[in-house]
């Protein structure tokens, strides 16, 4: 079997490597549909998946031939962690970063694959694709924030994530949706989820634009879809007293005053988005054609050209890229 | 008229001062009946007051005779933020920082006062002087922290704060309330409050403690009552995946690693309580004696004598000092 590896920063090769076999009872080996590149260059990829092959004797929930999601992290769904809705910190978790080949080994196969009601058809794929990372993290990214209706919602960050959390606010009832980007393709997309303005500043500039726009007060609830230091700072500087921050961009040296946050009265909350808690509900809004987040797909490649993705992602020439084994 | 002036650290002098007077017609000035010193050196200190003096022209909901409670932020009451709960935010906020006189004036009164049902029998003034400051900021750690019937709460910091953070816990319905103190009579307060258990250890080894007695897991509330680096971190450490830290001790040199808080999973809540909000409904439970926060005063002291109620507080030879004019 071929599969990608990662040898280091803009090298990723597409190459031989043991097929998974069963290691433990509660694995499952899927066949991989259609699998993607994530925003980040080292946080990992995740798929979706078809059951095609074995599972584990004590695998119960999914059977060979069904089609099934699950996400980045592998999680048992029955320790107290799972069940507070945290799978992305069940106790057992593993995390799954193998999943660009065509067939995956997915541990506690039982917590962690949701079955779809039937086999989707093939314009179905991306979006139940998008399912398994990022239409999670941003309907996360909205959680988090406490997202409800009539709400005036911003999102800073116009990837992957950010255009979905564009989506997630909107059908969590958010009445006005300000979208910070400067990219006009990703800007026609966030229009087509649901933002209802554009910002194209950044950082204080762009705290101090959406002040402007809501009287002075700030954003009920802000999306920070990016992991800087600035996009934190404008997002917290965002909000109105006592609003939300939902926080899904992994952090890459974010340091935040506690002196600031105290006299900012911000709720804030966020982390690796738990998106197996919300696979039941998504898988039935993609089913039901609801929702479309495989929109954001604008590159489709075969599984061995995935260093091709990287590129395309990593130059900002695709938002993301689905690569089709 | 003589009131407190701090001239420094440490020096603190009961000297004449000019009697105050109105000078907007949303002002009131109010006879103190006890006032207190603040835990902490330059949070400034509130008072529980009669309004025995003239109101302004504009002020409408107290009236001259009545006995009314305030806060140390006076609010209009009526701004976005005040009425999202956030009257500690005000538009329009005015820090009251000189309540330890005779008599006060209370700006933005119609929004800042709450007149209690009638004149407090004497001893229920202990009770009806907390709420203004140190049983609203506590209920605001609980609130923050999202305690509800059935939770596993862990209070850092054994102050008047602290303490009271214990009692409000109780009265939203913690089941398991866990006190982090070393200090006797402090105990002893914390378990008549509702306290469960005593965890002696500080810091990192406090959170271990805590995690121990959760099966691993964490606890699902945790009220942050200090204010420093240490307390921030004990509390974030103490948190299940997915619970709650309400902060209201005022950070003094806290930075908080993103990444950190991001695989914590925390909600993170808190700043300078906005006490108005809490004040008619713990006005109530006084009132009708089912709550007496009082309690956390051990030294009662007339006003003059305010320096030494600001010694026994800083050498912890008293939790809180109460004074009378």
């Amino acid at each position: 079997m071929r599969g990608a590896v990662l040898y280091g920063p803009g090298d990723v090769r597409f190459e031989e490597r043991a097929a998974p076999v069963i290691i433990k009872p509660t694995d499952a080996i899927i066949r991989i549909s259609a699998t993607c590149v994530c925003g980040s260059d080292l946080w990992p990829y995740r798929g979706l998946q078809e059951i095609a092959e074995p599972t584990g004797s004590a695998v119960r929930s999914v059977r060979p031939g069904q089609f099934a999601i699950g996400s980045f992290f592998a999680s048992d769904n029955t320790c107290p962690n799972c069940r507070a809705g945290y799978q992305s910190g069940c106790q057992h978790a593993e995390f799954v970063g193998t999943a660009q080949a065509p067939v995956l080994r997915v541990p506690l196969a039982d917590g962690t694959l949701v079955a779809t009601p039937g086999l989707p058809s093939d314009d179905l794929v991306p979006s139940m694709l998008a399912l398994s990372d990022v239409m999670g993290t941003g309907w996360f990214a909205a959680d988090a924030a406490h997202v409800k209706p009539g709400d005036t919602v911003a999102v800073v960050g116009d990837g992957a994530v950010g255009l979905l959390g564009v989506l997630s606010a909107k059908l969590m009832g958010a009445e006005r949706i300000i979208a910070m980007s400067r990219h006009e393709k990703r800007q026609t997309i966030a229009r087509e989820f649901g933002a209802t303005d554009i910002v194209t500043e950044r950082g204080d500039d762009g705290a101090t634009r959406i002040r402007e726009m809501t009287d002075g007060i700030g954003a009920d609830a802000v999306l920070e879809c990016v992991g800087t230091q600035e996009s934190m700072m404008q997002a917290i500087r965002s909000i109105r007293k006592g609003g939300y921050v939902g926080y899904v961009g992994v952090p890459h040296g974010v340091a935040l005053d506690g002196e600031q946050l105290f006299f900012a009265h911000v709720h804030l909350h966020g982390g690796p988005a738990p998106v197996r808690r919300f696979l039941p509900k998504l898988i039935e809004l993609v089913w039901d054609r609801k929702i479309n987040p495989g929109r954001v797909f604008d590159l489709t490649l075969p599984l061995d050209q995935v260093a091709e993705g990287y590129r395309a992602m990593d130059e900002r020439r695709a938002i993301k890229a689905l690569l089709r084994p």
